[in-house]
């Protein structure tokens, strides 16, 4: 078992946090104590920042801010509007407000993705979302964002496949986006993808969004409500990367938290992850070093 | 391949319903207009009156007057309000009311629901129906409810699953009731199983019905609507049995409309699916007769 266990995670280093995973999957599926039934055997994986690079902004935050920038060329009056007019400015100070959640800020991005997207149909929104994907690349990197996936973390995917695991997405990040990559790139069908989304209505035989969002944002305590609402269950195991994961780690038997710690071939920070790396220890959180538990990267 | 097919449904008579839902499920996998990719073949299915009989009341009706009679009993004071009222004096008139979707009983009902149930978390919950299911008996045949699930559909789903379908239950009942039963009594994980659903909230590391209902209930559009929230897709094939699937039905490539026509077997009824049956020619619905498509029913 554990042998060809080592064979799937060839981009892991050998050492205490491979062997952790190894061994806890393995005594889920043997008697004793930590064994769990088929069909309890649920995953489930942040995204930003635990299946793909998140740094110097997520993906989607581009993929916002570049369709906001847009429109407001299109329609200059939004141009004094925030968050048009910190997206023309480039005003990092406001954009970060942004990315930290500030409610405020929120608010306002929530009321420019309504004007934007509300109307659209399924079909439309993932045309906008692989033009994206196909033209936009990472500012450091300079390659496409879907070749910025941790390799490990697919390899970690086949090997809970292996185990009869069923993987599920879940991040604060919107449903619709991810479900465009999720069967291509993940190997993960579009219904285990749990995230913040909006309300469609079905009219005259077509989908088309409104301007609300359902069930609330998927961060917090919300990503367990998601979560027990798609799936009927609580994880097993739960993989995530920041202080908006915490809850989401603590529904689960075994947690994995990722540590941004390689500034050389990645990135180094813990800003908004404090909370989660404080907590590891008492929490008995395993904690992924990119850099040392990483052989490869991408 | 067809008789490998034929295999399958053995609870089916032969003839052009039948050969019909071969003829497709060949067509989505051979090369050729019809086919389909394996990651868009989603089939889905209402529940009460397609999977399992529903009449004189539907299985969830049963349970949630059997509880709400439990309670009108432990406090008196509730007795002269709807639906306790009529549920202890067997008020059929106002029953129906509530079994017809009639606006104001139904509001009523959803009060009496967040009374009796928020709070509770789903290990409690999955209790009560568990208790339910295993005590409760059909009125005209005497036998649990789960004993009275549909022969014929279980073989369809088997059917589909050898053509790498994947199978989704969509019921404007309630989502939690249905996932109690799913895995062992359809062989469907609970993921699987939409439906009309309460909101949980995640505090101190539990979850907890509120009184709300989540998304809308899932009837009508509804069902189209959450079949996409929780799939990302729209169906190939639809099957339910009443004027509340017209939409599921009509957004899936495939249509099965299941006529109760059986009055010896089953039930002989077409309140609240004329609408269906009358517009099957039209927008080519296959229709399954009891009666004449179904060798065994249970």
């Amino acid at each position: 078992m554990i042998n060809s266990d080592n064979d799937r995670l060839t981009s892991w280093n050998n050492g205490l946090t491979k062997q952790s995973i190894i061994d806890f999957l393995n005594s889920t599926v043997e008697d004793g104590s930590n064994y769990i039934k088929p069909e309890d055997r649920i995953a489930t994986f942040d995204n930003d920042g635990t299946l793909w690079v998140e740094q110097p902004i997520p993906v989607q935050a581009d993929f916002i801010f570049q369709a906001l920038l847009k429109s407001s060329l299109k329609d200059p009056s939004l141009a004094n509007q925030q968050p048009y007019k910190a997206i023309i400015e480039k005003d990092n100070k406001y954009l970060s407000l942004i990315l930290e959640q500030q409610p405020d800020a929120i608010m306002d991005l929530e009321r420019a993705i309504a004007r934007q997207w509300s109307g659209t149909t399924p079909n439309e929104f993932e045309y906008e979302v692989k033009k994206f994907l196909t033209t936009a690349k990472h500012l450091k990197f300079n390659v496409n964002y879907t070749d910025m996936i941790y390799k490990p973390m697919l390899e970690l995917f086949d090997l809970l496949k292996s185990y009869k695991y069923r993987i599920f997405i879940c991040s604060g990040g919107g449903r619709d986006f991810m479900r465009v990559i999720a069967e291509e790139t993940w190997g993960i069908h579009k219904e285990n993808v749990i995230g913040t989304a909006p309300e469609y209505e079905y009219q005259n035989g077509t989908l088309k969004r409104t301007k609300k969002i359902i069930g609330g944002i998927s961060l917090g305590p919300g990503k367990v409500e998601h979560i027990f609402a798609s799936t009927g269950r609580l994880p097993v195991i739960a993989a995530g990367n920041a202080d908006g994961d915490i809850e989401m780690l603590d529904s689960a038997k075994y947690k994995l938290l990722l540590s941004h710690d390689d500034h050389e071939r990645e990135y180094a920070y813990n800003d908004g992850a404090q909370k989660a790396l404080n907590n590891a220890k008492d929490k008995d959180y395993t904690v992924i070093s990119i850099k040392n538990d990483w052989k490869k990267i991408f």
